[in-house]
């Protein structure tokens, strides 16, 4: 009789892959994509606490039957010199906790997807008004900004990818065809996400007595994910201070991005349509949509769904862009960059 | 031994008031509270399905013990001429078909609160654009706008009062100081709202299976709480298109307005501080807080809560507005506005 | 203008009742029913942790705009001997935690309505069995079980006061008429409970995004509660091991105790029926229904709803009990059980 | 590029399944199940409502991007005669409405699988007893019981398989082995299932406003599953009437079946373990866990978890049983039993 939970298959040769913190909510959902992926063999899984429990027992519905383990540097150079070499991680660390780790990794020679914030400014002086000094600023000069439609090319050459915040996923693909076409002379980026969003927290803020029945705004005109969006949108031509603000809603994985733009000429809906049409004809996981997309459309997978509008009203252009956080958000979005990394087909383990 | 559930009290000579469709949330809701009120009498609860039910098998939480009753018009024309007349009427109709029963009622003197939209826009004009034809348009100048908190005067003496929808409610409130000190140069207001908003209707937008884990805007660049807000701030001096848009989020009763103000000349902290602090320091339902406003703060109460601050970034204003949906934006705003109207104090049953 | 959030107002005299551990679910709610009593002065709020912030910032919703401080034991002695004594205490500590502050409070003739778990067993032998030693076995003969309905001469008198589990207090209030007429051979109870009613306590059980989509059995064959519902069933005639399991389900207030009796001989519908309404026909708190009750019926209410029914297929009687675990389960009760004590009526505060 | 939502892709010459009832969430999800199957081809979908839309206008998420057609037994009939022949169809259609159409679908030598409740009781008397007069009879013979794990020899060669209730799939599945066994003298079954249980029904008990923060019993001493889980567990040697009764709570998919079953003679830990691992060592969907499994760890799986525990204190044991009940209670289980009919891999489509 078939196993429903077999042991993880993927063809010989295949890259070998860890996911450093996989005890996270970001971490341990990589490492089911991955341990269920044909083209990686997942190496290992290790947290900073946990350590000796096996994940499934953290994360049953994932069944991943793998020991959290410490991250072994030494053992990764032997197996380096040994032929057990690791080709890739997934580093799920809090910020500035990542970097050190991330430069480790490096000098092992192990390409790396870091979840952490800490190469997703080019900027260093941008990151350092938001984040404070940067650990390794030696570093970033090695790393692509990992949002995979907009920056395939650099993804596939550097050894470190960036992965974006969740919020500037939904944002930078939801508004990119139009700061594109040079139309976008002001925006209000109005973000809603399910609690999740806070990972494996336990406060106020993530008890389901105290987020349940409950919309809460949070870091008030004072989000990181704001000068990751300003910077994503300045490559695409549409510099400028943009308001982004951050919403927890009561629901596990969602994520909703409500951009409201004053254009820089009137934008007739025709116009619009064909925009968002030519850019995302060829995108497999954007998918311009006719209605507004609730965020369970997408839930569970790594599709993003845009939706654009002409107010005749206000003159002003609405873009909705719903995705799951933790999946195109974070995680599955991870994957589809280590797809391009390896030269794997881009929806590989992500259908 | 006490009875946890007496028999409704309330002064003699107590305002005898009628809830016409008390089978709705925002009915049943006004019943609830002006049957426990000790300066009204609830006269009865009218529906125009569920008759001979009684209101507390419908919502047993409202413990409301009457048995629903088809509105009866000529009764009521006799109760007024043989002594036990109707002081007002609590009409919680859909949109056009609250106009007729509201002019009949007005014929027999009695007061009433109009829970729909028919009688909130006073140019016909502009009702006329977002509704269509006008069921009453002599009875426009009648009616006073009841947001409780800017029209007190006109609310005191109205024969009608068009109860607010929740989302002007919320944004008007958390928008006035700004609009009345000529500081709104543009504004985008994004609302996000629970599953009772949709009301007592049973389809898509409230299944739990459906509504749950979702993020849905609806009635994109086409909400008709549009001109609402607008009439309202233009009256304040801020007489502008608003880009204004709703959302459906998993919970029951909350509402939170984020609303992104682009202001005609620079606002400093400390300005935005004082202006919020003395436009609402006397106000008893509102309060000004100094962090974001969660829904859930709110709940079941007839509160406003607002905060606003300035975003050093962008020059724009940010303001959050909480309400509960189906209390301050609904239902116990028409309890509030009969206190005005019969000369109550304003917080009366509403504490 | 009147304020909607006045001081506490309280009869000159009333008695002043201290809530020691109101930084807990059980001890804030506690304190919000009892500022707004008008029977009671709240002379105080004391915490462990979050000493020096006011209570409406961790609970906006309660409204009770006091400081918490440390338990002070040498100030409540001074205070009754200069004339501002203590009354009464609601003390909200953890198991055995409790005992010792118990037992100053009493010194200082302060009597005490204790929501832990130490006082509740009248048999020393069966505490130990369960809990290990108990703290101040030399309290045990001044404390009444604070089930209400079942205890109310002995409440009255006690200067301690057991307030009940929260599933006892479901369980025996469906079973007692099945008891006391020795119909009940066997009994099975489960029960299900919101997420508040693992209080305060941040971790995997309550995070939303763990505790919500899920229904948790816990503590199997081994839920303290246990011989509180046998010693309460016991002393109703009905001595038996009962077999009681708890469940938490993704709701925040609400607690549901369904029954399976098998009956000591064939019970008939009617019968079933003429018990029950017999039992709590001059009860103000406990409503028999005649259809399944569902807990959202009692939410933020000290009403108890019982249903009975007899099994024609099985011969078993079933019975479903609910309540809201925070309210009538918990804090409520304490306030019921403090009307008792002072010889106020039962419901005040409370309706 | 790669397209992430392929066409579905299948074995050439891979059995054609049709589903009846598609609109509903039974027939969606069974839908979706076999569209992704690579043993199966999903020959269309049909409804008797929504036609002429696209399954995955009504159900994003299951992406199934074909038209919802009426079904169309003369075409059936024409497709049969020329080579298209239809090898099975699921029929999800409400009880006593999918007889006939199971009837129809047999005379044109399709296997069915049925997801009502007609052919799942082989006593026609205790069919008529529950349901009344059973609209077919004649095919109760031809009829399988569909629970995979006890019946898989006589699905494999049935004609009609009577896919369960979700209740019995997982109260049976829990209690099976001490059923076995001999060891169950009575038990009663205490199931909570989520809002999806109640299917694309649009009313009370679905409405979040409604069923969110509630439990709910319902169909008290009365559920239709009794017989037919009476009826398994009589097949396996354990013939009595059971006290059966379900529970909504507050959740989209999930399904716990607590059980309590008073023993023939003392059954010690031990050998309770043994009986549950040897039971379910080989089955591929049945997991027996140490740990009281939340429904949470099986979401969106075909997977049963069992747990068991001996109470020494009262001599019961304690079965706890948890399922999706979209998946393993439905429709999962409808393709585990399709794998069965035709040869395949038990697990193909569903790991």
């Amino acid at each position: 009789m078939a196993d429903p939970n077999p042991p993880q298959t993927f063809a010989l040769g295949s890259p070998r892959v860890l996911v450093a913190g996989a005890t996270g909510f970001a971490g341990a959902l990589a490492a089911h994509l991955l341990w269920r992926h044909p083209g990686f063999e997942l190496a290992g899984v290790t947290g900073r606490s946990e350590v000796g429990r096996r994940l499934d027992e953290l994360y049953p519905r994932y069944r991943v039957p793998l020991e959290i383990q410490r991250l072994d540097l030494d053992g990764l150079a032997i197996d380096r010199d040994t032929g057990g070499r690791l080709a890739a991680a997934v580093v799920a660390y809090p910020h500035a906790a990542a970097a050190q780790t991330v430069g480790a990794l490096r000098e092992l020679d192990v390409r790396v997807v870091d979840l952490s914030a800490d190469f997703r400014l080019s900027s260093l002086a941008t990151y350092e008004q938001w984040y404070g000094p940067h650990p390794r600023p030696d570093l970033l000069d090695q790393a692509a900004y990992g949002l995979s439609e907009l920056h395939r090319a650099q993804i596939a050459q550097a050894g470190i990818v960036a992965n974006p915040g969740c919020y500037p996923t939904a944002a930078v693909l939801g508004l990119a065809p139009l700061a594109r076409a040079g139309l976008i002379a002001d925006v209000v980026i109005d973000a809603k996400q399910g609690i999740s969003g806070a990972g494996r927290t336990f406060d106020e803020t993530t008890h389901l007595s105290m987020a349940g029945e409950n919309i809460l705004a949070y870091n008030v005109a004072s989000h990181r994910h704001t000068p990751e969006i300003e910077e994503q949108l300045g490559l695409l031509g549409a510099g400028m201070p943009v308001q982004f603000q951050a919403h927890l809603v009561p629901l596990d994985q969602g994520e909703l991005a409500s951009c409201y733009v004053t254009p820089t000429r009137t934008v007739a809906a025709a116009e619009l349509d064909e925009l968002y049409e030519a850019a995302y004809a060829s995108e497999p996981f954007v998918e311009v949509v006719d209605t507004p997309p609730g965020t369970r459309e997408v839930r569970e997978t790594n599709f993003c769904r845009v939706f654009a509008a002409a107010d005749g009203h206000t003159g002003k252009v609405v873009v909705l862009s719903a995705i799951d956080n933790l999946w195109k958000g974070t995680s599955s979005q991870a994957v589809q960059n280590l797809n391009l990394m390896f030269g794997l087909p881009e929806t590989e383990g992500l259908a």
